[in-house]
């Protein structure tokens, strides 16, 4: 299968029970993961940068939770606004956005 | 932070509203996850191997799907029996579960 060039994981507090709480989730998350799925199909990115959203991480107080691999980059107290500058200067750019970083 | 050494992720098909259906899910997705758990937590690898559910991949077809980052190593069809020996050979013994790659 085609592997993707950044994989992108964004903490929505989804419990594999169903159970919708948590956090990320409240700060948001879901409003995160949109914006990114947004970003990535107006950029026709779509073959080369995937997106999941995923269950908590354990590192709540820092969250909202991104994690890109395989770069293996973690951003923290990530807002909807933000995501433009992350695909921009990291996801398009190379260059990871050293302000969310955690 | 402290970084894992391998972050597993595991389709258990959680969507973002909460809602709790899709082929992962249906194909035992959630046992898989809960197996991984028992693993690490037996082993005393909590500190070094992250675990995640997620939702939809994409790949339904192929699901199961575990994915293995910053490996960039992608399992398909794997069940809560396939968990041990992907701990053993892949996660502590450093060689992937060829039979398993999709």
């Amino acid at each position: 299968m085609q592997k993707p060039e950044h994989h992108i994981f964004i903490c929505t507090s989804s419990r594999p029970n169903g159970q919708q709480k948590g956090f990320c989730h409240s700060k948001e998350g879901v409003e995160v993961m949109m914006r990114f799925m947004e970003e990535i199909e107006e950029r026709e990115l779509g073959g080369e940068i995937f997106i999941n959203n995923t269950g908590c991480f354990g590192i709540c107080e820092k969250g909202p939770i991104v994690v890109v691999y395989p770069d293996n980059v973690w951003y923290g107290s990530v807002t909807p606004d933000d995501v433009e500058e992350i695909m921009d200067e990291h996801i398009e750019g190379g260059n990871v956005v050293e302000r969310l970083l955690i």
